[in-house]
């Protein structure tokens, strides 16, 4: 094997990028393809079980590198607010028997009827202060997920890299940390400087492609690599420089990868990071 | 006519609210509803002549608020950038015609085949730096609109207030201003601030509500007032504050709304006006 062959030792496929694929399946092709870890999500780990996910991959010589996801914390009544502590606290507790290093939080849009924004935000930064300190018990990083504008008023009213260093400096940066996904922040004019004040807060990194047109389900306008319009090295370059050590997380959610065999899907990833995410 | 029955006086219809209506057609709209002002294409201007145009908007007693569009900055050759600057000196005289007091300019994605977005962003300033003394010149203000992030891509790098004011601020006051658009900034974490620190710089405010879930053609997602998910009266609170005495004006791009009687939809326009944009 050369050295041109090696798959990077910090790539990470999400098994949403496979989205047809059972986690067995999902663990097969990382293992034949020589991919090191993989991100998880809850939904899936529960049809078989955590304990059984977890004795899946680690038999397989795999490390977890997210867990997706906790987060819904916009919640508009005292029983949503404890529902949805109790649910993170759960997930935490996934995230810890996975060995995951973050869980990541998507923290929900508008309460339905509601247009307060501001109000929805500071909620997000109550929840959060109840459940950092449980994360650290746990040894899992909360990753808060700044997520596009476009998904602000039903999916999370957390936009901005800025915004989201904002919500986690208060706290330790053992315990709250934030997650760069270039499909998220691309366009951010001021994504540069806010990775670099990031530092040690990024807790995880993850790269998918944004296409044009967007798909009429805008959910699934995440690309592969290469099929859309960032310039993935310097935003790649940018995170290392912060001492960012973690896993690049490959996490697509597109019907027409989906449609392809899963395991060209991987060698497709694989050169695509080589190629574009970090060149040589 | 009592009080609560007189139009906003400074409410401003754009002709697209009214898209499958006449230029014609909609001055009449306007006039039998006693809205003052409307917000002018050029396209459709085209059609009937620059002239025809504004003298049928004057000899109806009302104002143009506003000219879209100048911009589509980002060339990618020297030929096409003389285009643009020759399309753009047409456009301002076009808005000095019309006495629209600002031309709004839409600044244009990347490149095709670049992704070079700072690239893209640099020759904005450049090319409105050649623009803003003719501006000037024709008594028109250029006003720089940013556009929702999801259009980053493919219709306009500018993509916050922020970005927006940095690269008005070098330029005088009366050549380069911005629009603050409540559908494309609603969601800014940083809006409030970024108003305040607009001042006079706001050159036009219109307004249209963010809907879920966006349409398949995420060009049409700008609902009427009250239909979606913003909060209005703060921003509008926020924006007067500033001193901004000009028009509000509402421009809704929907299948359905179009599809709507043109007396219906101004009549609706006006209600949703006075019961959420400014509320007594």
């Amino acid at each position: 094997m050369t050295d041109e062959d090696t798959t990077p030792a910090d790539l990470s496929i999400n098994q949403k990028t496979l989205n047809n694929s059972s986690l067995p399946e999902v663990v097969d092709e990382c293992v034949a393809a020589g991919v090191p870890a993989v991100g998880l999500w809850r939904e899936s780990i529960h049809e078989i079980g955590v304990g059984e996910a977890s004795r899946l991959v680690k038999s397989a010589g795999l490390r977890v590198s997210s867990l997706c996801r906790g987060g819904f914390f916009t919640a508009d009544s005292p029983e949503r607010r404890r529902e949805s502590l109790s649910e993170n606290r759960r997930a935490l507790e996934e995230a810890a028997e996975l060995e995951a290093p973050c869980l990541v939080l998507v923290v929900g849009g508008l309460p339905p009827g509601s247009k307060d924004l501001a109000a929805a935000r500071r909620g997000v930064a109550e929840v959060l202060a109840e459940l950092a300190p449980l994360a650290e018990r746990h040894g899992v990083r909360l990753a808060l997920e700044p997520l596009h504008p476009m998904y602000c008023a039903d999916r999370a009213v957390l936009s901005t890299l800025d915004q989201a260093l904002e919500l986690a400096e208060p706290f330790p940066v053992e315990q709250v940390g934030v997650v760069v996904d270039t499909f998220h922040v691309w366009w951010d004019p001021r994504l540069f400087e806010q990775i670099e004040r990031a530092g040690s807060r990024i807790a995880s990194f993850q790269v998918c492609d944004w296409l044009t047109p967007l798909p009429a389900d805008v959910l699934l306008g995440r690309g592969m690599m290469g099929d859309g319009h960032i310039d993935f090295a310097p935003i790649d370059t940018a995170v290392r420089q912060t001492g960012y050590s973690g896993d690049v997380e490959v996490e697509i959610f597109n019907e027409e990868v989906w449609s392809r065999p899963p395991r060209e899907v991987v060698e497709t990833t694989v050169d695509r990071y080589r190629r574009l995410v970090r060149p040589r």
